[in-house]
């Protein structure tokens, strides 16, 4: 019965004069920052947006970004982040696609896309005196929980961008699970690092409004003012993605911040290397790790391993953590069967978090809502005592030789190589083996120059032959990656697959 | 979208080895446990009990007992735990008003009681033999969160017992508020002390299974077995009335046990008196104390206060805290418009743990199920950080002379004084005054005689001379009170009231 004013009415009632957001020189309590999302509302509701209609959102990290996410879904309408990494055309897709007519947005030009909504709104020249103009609007009257709250494009390592319909009581769900999983409290100041469009990003949002705690959003992503942050605001939590940690794990190491504050570091989005659980644990000595695993369709999150940086010596540091609180998690067969532990099958997640389905497109939905939960894509098996093991994405696991060779196995040797700075490892055609494992790496700036030779001779030493790569390039630029920091394997492999008539994915 | 069953299926995922219950020598993991259940269900089955049919308990805490609480839900019955303290036509009354056929019972002799179902299933004598006989069911099957997973009889204070309905939502999300309220993991180990068939005995069973955690029921209080029991099995967690604290306090303090694994002292159910948090902390100095308030009717917490020990020379000592996460608290006049704070009014509490509405009273459901929430009866008051202060039950302050006296207030001074065990403080008919402030109190054992003319000026020496009692009886047996511990003002307050033409409760 609870909708997303729900922890911004508790904040109130706890600590109205409490800092909400502090975003660079600006600073508002609750009370500051309930009134502006009354004013955005108001303002919206001027403008003509009824209830369930949809206000799109293109913007880095800000106290905007934070009232849009709130405000939007307690006036009863429904935000639409949009993907700020997207190219143009896929921007334009998602923004017809969800059939937003008013655009909230912090770029100076946004080409195609005026054309695609009626009202573009820039959030440096116009909204401080669109909320000044309006009239304040009463916060989650007539909502319900069953109601849209946001429509969560997703970045996609696979197939086009699609809007995951989540309701008030996913996003609410998510922030209990959360809270019931990590211990918070109304003193943590939170750094939002990941960006907010998406589920990694806003993960933690409504579950520190509901501390009555303070967030600071970090607008793009830089190690350096990562650090800064954490240590000017002695903030108590972040999550980012992994490459995030590799960053400001390195950054500290070069250039040492007091980041003793740091009590709980979070990264989900995209499997870990224990070389970077290991070097980040060891930047920053006083914060517990934990991994999360989720979906934006799970809202998101469905594993969580905690106390990561023990781990990393033990089998469990492969694993993404168990169920959390108020999630069930499965491994299935194709045919819905719930498969024993130590079976690898398709992970499925049950729960009060689950999207709704995707946004104009009930065959996609049903493809992966089926049998009372959703289905990752990802394979993966449980160990006796409930750990997750995720062995790939179902579409990049090489079959080589007749041989299942997961690419994360292989990932991670090349990580424990100490000039590795980035590696992906996929399919490529092989006339005898049907695939050949491949891989694609980035050196570190200071390391000596890598020769592929050695680093295949390097990974013999760990692993079977036949997850070995044979080929290996040596690249400069760093791995191309999905918006929520996913490697784009499909870009990496496209070219080796040009011309070859079978697919692998 | 989830069940009771959840939490089981989690603890199943994660250990099911580890153990679930000890009671007495008895010792089952989940894998037993949840065994057990399945063949519970398919005794039920077998006896002809159909989906939403209602199965009673008449039962001390003990493995049964959870067994019942977990089992019956899951199979898609209801379970309908009776009160142990209640007399035979109250619960000749309760067991005819849920329609159950069958009763489960510890008791040897059960009256009247069986004339009331079909079927009496002794738990010491036949309920094993029905286990072993019978086919296992699966759990969960077909059973959806909107479903009823009990009827739980309200002790009351006032008016006649009423079926509270809870569905499967309802109890999940008291578990998740716990959960994300106090942190809790997988080594707890908790002891359950209060009644089971109290909402607060049995409020953390559902967080606990989630978390794979321990529980150690405790057949009927007594403050020596609780210490023992504390001591033998490292106790971490426990929950209770403020009698049962008080005498458990009393106990240590007199023959110290090792309870240095005590982490979390809960209570709830009944206002604290400062000198007993005192007592109780200095009893056990490695617990944190909390406080909860809430009703069977809000499944059942509502408030929560931290760290209690920490306020008792501070005016939150008086509070019962701030709203859990997942719940929302408001105090209202009686038009339903929202108080600002400070002002007094009756607690509303909305959220995902409210009731349904009280089984086969529609009527009486209308009265407390309105504006969205659930109206307490409770009189309280929020201060700026959030913090409720109840001030009474509506029904129990009183009116002397235009002045309102809140007898919770007048109580707590009377427990300051140190030959006081138990004081209640009640109107009584006055000529002049309309009503005046009366007191019974209890004196502690080993306390000189205490004498009504000197607690009276003890009285005067804290609060103004209104609030002061005019009479004091000094009585030498417990205070009456009701299954969850309340004391039963009603029947201190009725001799007084016998014949005066006018009534206040």
């Amino acid at each position: 019965m609870h909708t997303v004013v729900d922890p911004l009415k508790r904040a109130l009632q706890i600590g109205p004069q409490a800092l909400a957001v502090i975003d660079g020189k600006r600073q508002v309590t609750y009370a500051e920052f309930a009134h502006r999302c009354e004013l955005l509302v108001g303002a919206l509701r001027g403008l003509g947006v009824a209830s369930g209609e949809r206000v799109a959102i293109l913007a880095n990290n800000s106290l905007e970004f934070f009232e849009a996410y709130v405000g939007i879904p307690s006036g009863g309408m429904v935000v639409v982040p949009l993907n700020t990494r997207h190219a143009m055309p896929e921007l334009v897709y998602a923004l017809a696609d969800s059939g937003a007519q008013i655009l909230l947005t912090d770029r100076a030009d946004v080409g195609e896309l005026a054309n695609t909504v009626e009202r573009v709104i820039s959030l440096s020249d116009e909204y401080e005196a669109l909320l000044a103009a309006a009239t304040p609007a009463p916060l989650g009257e007539g909502v319900v929980e069953t109601d849209l709250a946001g429509l969560f494009y997703t970045g996609g390592t696979t197939g086009a961008s699609k809007g995951v319909m989540l309701t008030h009581r996913n996003l609410i769900a998510n922030a209990l699970n959360w809270l019931a999983s990590v211990p918070q409290n109304a003193s943590d100041r939170s750094l939002v690092m990941a960006p907010m469009f998406h589920a990694a990003g806003s993960n933690g949002i409504l579950a520190a409004m509901w501390q009555g705690a303070l967030q600071v959003p970090l607008g793009t992503f830089d190690p350096s003012a990562v650090l800064d942050l954490i240590e000017q605001h002695r903030i108590n939590m972040t999550l980012g993605v992994p490459s995030m940690l590799a960053a400001i794990a390195e950054e500290q190491h070069a250039n040492p911040r007091d980041t003793s504050s740091l009590r709980v570091l979070t990264h989900g989005g995209s499997p870990i290397a224990t070389e970077v659980v290991r070097r980040t644990s060891s930047a920053f000595p006083s914060a517990r790790m934990i991994e999360v695993y989720g979906a934006t369709e799970t809202s998101p999150l469905a594993t969580l391993l905690d106390d990561e940086e023990t781990l990393v010596d033990s089998p469990l540091a492969r694993s993404c953590g168990r169920a959390v609180l108020g999630c069930s998690i499965s491994v299935r067969d194709t045919e819905g069967n719930e498969l024993p532990t130590g079976e690898v099958g398709e992970v499925v997640v049950a729960g009060t978090n689950i999207m709704q389905g995707y946004w104009n497109k009930p065959e996609q939905t049903a493809e992966v809502l089926k049998h009372g939960g959703y289905w990752t894509g990802d394979m993966g098996h449980f160990d006796a005592q409930g750990f997750l093991f995720l062995v790939d994405r179902s579409k990049d696991m090489i079959v080589s030789g007749g041989e299942n060779v997961y690419s994360t196995e292989v990932e991670d040797i090349l990580y424990r190589h100490p000039g590795v700075l980035e590696a992906a490892v996929f399919g490529v055609p092989d006339d005898i083996w049907g695939e050949a494992v491949h891989a694609a790496v980035v050196p570190r700036a200071d390391s000596p120059p890598l020769d592929p030779a050695e680093l295949i001779a390097f990974c013999r030493e760990y692993i079977g032959g036949y997850k070995v790569p044979k080929g290996i390039d040596v690249q400069h630029e760093a791995l191309p990656k999905s918006g929520p920091g996913k490697v784009l394997k499909r870009e990496l492999r496209a070219p080796f697959w040009e011309g070859v008539d079978r697919a692998v994915n």
